[in-house]
């Protein structure tokens, strides 16, 4: 019986450069089409730290080299174009994945914008780094002119860091249900979603900020009502004592079992911390939701419920 | 009566760099939601000229500055960026302007991609201008290791040329089908699509080209079975006799008309002869199809009959 998935790919999915991405997003497409084939609905959200850093570095050079015409880009619109860079590839990798095995089915990716709280306490603690390295000279003018927030780097110099608030909400649901329910396979939320306020009402207004995507994956599985949120990373399963001679490997967790593990600090942060609190966050939103953290290319078998570990709601 | 609108939205629409596209789309967005208020289903199609030419830019000065590690960037993926860059200005500007006239609906960005023919004429002299201009010796390397083709302009340097086919198919055409028929406004086709070639049947490989966005909304109204295309452009009327003191502009054309009128050499090339190409083939294809040539804030005018230049197929 097809299930509602949501996958969540991290870098290692889309490599960290264009001949790198076109390589990767062919083994990725496989890995994805095998759930497919068995009729499961797939929704796909993505990281997009390389991408959206060279897209900020190249939008920094052309400014500096041209400074009379071009002013900084904001991130909000990076992040945008970083949606178009990698679906683009994604995309047809998909496309060709399925036609190679007879499924002829539309793949969509839909620019997506997610809904951040201007009262998110990330906001006041940015740590996210981003961008080029900067002189002290140029790190103070974007201080002054643009409010930007910035760190030095010992010996490197100095670089724009931004907060990574939690997503409240997908502003684009209704257009990636509706395409769901029409059969397509859809791309969303790349790069964690385009961070934007609300503002007057129901203006947007882009967010210095980036969302991290096991997070993004999370409220949209939510907003789905998905069976599954399944996050990809580096390794088969999640492991408690990580790294120390008695490692333990996770297989089956319940919520209570993950959230006391978080609290004892099994999970680094900034690694595997955040996509075990994406994960759970999910598990306990619903009846019948289930997320699973695994590899790649065990996802078919994460989701069989033969690797991976699973918290189950 | 609604009836199914595509719309070409030209440079003026848009502006030619950020904060300009940020207060032009502000306007644009009114003109259209003036017709999705009357009922009409409207797609909205977008030319990229000053955008995908700034990112191109931006990807060169990217590999300029940082040779060992980027490789210069496609264009076929510069178009990609473009849509996101342009789609996010645009879908919010129509969302915000819907909410404030207290219509809720979807507006969604289709990262699009149209299919182009190898063997196109166009292919064999490319002649469209693209990206920064370069030395002799940047531009050689670029002819030597990407085959690139290049045209001197007179002391300014070199610059890239690229062809522009004829638009063939729209590859996400059921996507936008499927948004259109479940009451989304959409956006598709940004800069004339992302031009890609069919390759060993089914997988597709980006083209080196840019495809007029005219053409590439008449391909995606024909596919839509739109009952109106409306180019948006800096005149009211098409004119023959252009700029003389016996200027005459048209207020309805027959095709038979229009394609007359071509033969003679009354459009300029570049300029107001694809529009009248474009809006010749879709009154063509089809019974009761009719492609409108105006003013942005005439298109309701123009629909209801009391300006612009109407072909009637």
């Amino acid at each position: 019986m097809g299930k509602r998935i949501v996958i969540a790919l991290g870098g290692n999915a889309l490599g960290n450069n264009l001949p790198e991405q076109m390589a990767a997003v062919k083994t990725t497409a496989k890995a994805i089409v095998d759930l497919i084939e068995q009729g499961h609905e797939v929704v796909i959200a993505h990281g997009n730290g390389p991408q959206v850093g060279m897209i900020q570095n190249a939008m920094t050079e052309l400014t500096r080299s041209n400074p009379e015409k071009y002013i900084p880009c904001p991130l909000s619109v990076c992040v945008a174009m970083s949606q178009g860079y990698i679906g683009y590839d994604l995309q047809n990798a998909l496309r060709e994945e399925m036609l190679d095995r007879g499924i002829d089915r539309g793949v969509a990716t839909v620019l997506t914008q997610v809904e951040v709280d201007p009262a998110d306490p990330a906001f006041a603690h940015p740590t996210k780094p981003i961008g080029a390295f900067m002189t002290k000279e140029e790190a103070d003018k974007l201080v002054k002119e643009r409010d930007y927030q910035v760190v030095e780097d010992a010996g490197r110099g100095y670089r724009r860091v931004v907060a990574s608030p939690k997503p409240v909400s997908i502003i684009e649901i209704d257009t990636i249900r509706s395409l769901v329910e029409t059969n397509h396979i859809v791309i969303a939320c790349g790069g964690g979603g385009i961070p934007v306020f609300k503002t007057e009402g129901h203006h947007l207004k882009g967010a210095a900020a980036v969302i991290d995507k096991d997070f993004a994956a999370a409220t949209l599985a939510e907003e789905m009502d998905a069976d599954f949120l399944v996050i990809l990373t580096a390794v088969e399963k999640v492991a408690i004592r990580f790294g120390k001679p008695d490692q333990q490997n996770l297989s089956e967790l319940t919520p209570d079992m993950a959230a006391g593990y978080i609290e004892a600090g099994e999970f680094a942060p900034g690694s595997m911390l955040p996509k075990v609190q994406a994960a759970l966050k999910f598990a306990q939103s619903g009846v019948g939701r289930s997320a699973l953290i695994t590899l790649l290319e065990k996802a078919k078998d994460g989701i069989e419920g033969r690797t991976g570990t699973l918290i189950r709601g």
